[in-house]
């Protein structure tokens, strides 16, 4: 059956039945024309939202709606954990063709039910609206923190260690090996890239630890690769960066697969985006105290990837055999940057 | 300029500084990660979304982008006033092609800054996204209320009276002045009509009286219609409706076009939807002073249109003449309606 012979409000009511029961915090959910929540008086609310538009971040026959759904969360927790706070309520607004097929808002919900489920994400509202535009899957996320936890893209000293949970490059290895039919690689490699590309899994855990630690001087997620998001950092905090390439946490498959995709070894695990690993920094003297505890108490690997210079000195990159390049913040630009086949 | 050549992050930054200085309760605005956020301790947090697509619910050609900024806040803002709650942050998620001009955004950023402004709305944050689909204005609003203060769509009680601020089917005769080009009215009607569809008036002030009575019982925005609004209470406070056509607040112009346009003079009020205006229920002995005083404070007219009946009620409309038709909830579905172009 299509959405349009189910029509707008059956699907609604499809959908809101099969959501668990809401958290007490949750006064009114899906179906009046606002969700009623509440939350502690000491803390901060924290919001951002994020799409996935058919075409520039998916195509639809590449990527299960239930993978879908839960990347669609992913990428919205994962902005909440990298300001150290704790996810709590979901709105999902959806664009939707009129010739869909139910099943695929089923599967979609189902993805993003396991995903909320997982990370104790109340979805409490949304809207659904017809789309002649394909398929566009847009969230609202609502989080919380005690305001001394709060980390920001400011705050960055130089001195500072830079550390990062988690690889790097391999949601980028995923893209091209979906794209580029020459590229090959280990089966199980290719595995290890298309669940990175398909179902990364948010540092919702590591990003509450980093703001709890009272350690950490500055925080953003990895989304459009490395060296934008830590121009992100540079930029607010106004400070400058040296990384040791030798120390990314890439693997060797993904340094294999980069080369022969892009012409350098480095380009996915600095250039790739969408890695959704937390990038920050502490102090040099706590830095490596910190990782170690990350690690400890989440499983999540942490390495220590380079230093915060002062503003003047030039941005750069150690490649293995000591030899220095620019660090150019690169990037994914989603306008600047090529049609969504060459993300 | 295209957007494409400006580059994302740049016009991010000329939409940051083109905004107005942030409310206090704003701790961290557009430019991180996160909007970070502060209410009063005895305040509950109201949430909604709502887009607007191109192609679904507006023609790129037909509306000007300052317009378009206008509206997609509106309808939110019309839902946050619908709970009797006040409006305070937006994000704002945009998905444009690539070759999109950059005065598109800028217009359309001028529409959201003045809407904000007049309902003292901060813009927080947001996401801009490529969408080779065409444009869509995705709005996240958050409000808050004293809990007390919040209206919903249950609530209504058989006896109780119907009322509903300013006029109906204005927007619906604007849609069909569009897309019929043999329709004819008075010039001054066709602008009227324009108006509502291009540029509605959220009852925000109306509805925070409303919701600050302590004399309405249930509440909800006309966006798809009065009948199928109208459903939408009956459902959710288990009770029927009967509405008396000659108190409904239709001009005559209305009644005429909708009767050339759809062959019934009532279509329009009660099927046309994305009136934006409050539709709400009090008991019969406070409802006309409710009505009053609402119209004393705001100077938008309150009509008093029909009343709750118990739910084994037929739903009825009476008309002038003293005859009674079912009432049948009508109104737009997003994919059961026929193409944009019939809505």
């Amino acid at each position: 059956m299509t959405i349009d012979e189910m029509g707008e409000f059956p699907l609604i009511d499809r959908i809101r039945r099969g959501l668990p029961p809401a958290d007490s915090d949750v006064i009114v959910g899906i179906g009046d024309d606002v969700a009623v929540l509440r939350t502690a008086a000491d803390r901060v609310w924290l919001a951002t939202c994020d799409v996935q538009i058919e075409g520039t971040h998916f195509l639809r026959g590449s990527i299960t709606p239930r993978d879908l759904g839960r990347k669609a969360l992913a990428v919205n927790l994962s902005d909440i954990a990298s300001a150290g706070g704790r996810p709590r309520f979901a709105l999902v607004s959806l664009g939707l063709p009129r010739d869909l097929d139910v099943s695929f808002v089923d599967e979609l919900y189902e993805g993003l039910r396991e995903q909320a489920g997982r990370f104790s994400v109340d979805i409490v509202g949304g809207n659904m609206s017809r789309s002649a535009l394909g398929v566009f899957i847009d969230i609202f996320l609502l989080g919380e923190a005690p305001k001394g936890n709060v980390m920001l893209r400011s705050g960055a000293r130089a001195g500072d260690k830079i550390l990062v949970t988690g690889s790097l490059g391999d949601a980028a290895a995923g893209v091209a090996l979906l794209l580029s039919p020459g590229l090959a690689t280990s089966p199980s490699y290719a595995e290890i890239a298309r669940m990175h590309r398909d179902a990364p899994v948010p540092r919702v855990r590591e990003g509450g630890l980093i703001g709890g630690s009272g350690r950490a001087t500055s925080m953003i997620d990895v989304s459009d690769g490395l060296a934008a998001d830590l121009d992100h950092i540079c930029g607010k905090s106004s400070v400058s960066a040296r990384i040791e390439a030798e120390k990314l946490p890439v693997r060797a498959e993904n340094r294999a697969l980069s080369s022969a995709a892009r012409g350098s070894e480095w380009h996915f695990a600095l250039h790739g985006g969408e890695d959704y690993e937390l990038l920050f920094t502490a102090a040099s003297a706590q830095a490596e105290d910190l990782a170690r505890r990350i690690e400890d108490e989440t499983g999540t690997p942490v390495s220590i990837i380079g230093e915060i210079l002062p503003a003047a000195s030039p941005r750069e990159l150690v490649l293995p055999d000591g030899g220095k390049v620019p660090l150019d913040k690169g990037g994914w630009d989603h306008f600047t940057a090529g049609e969504a086949g060459e993300k």
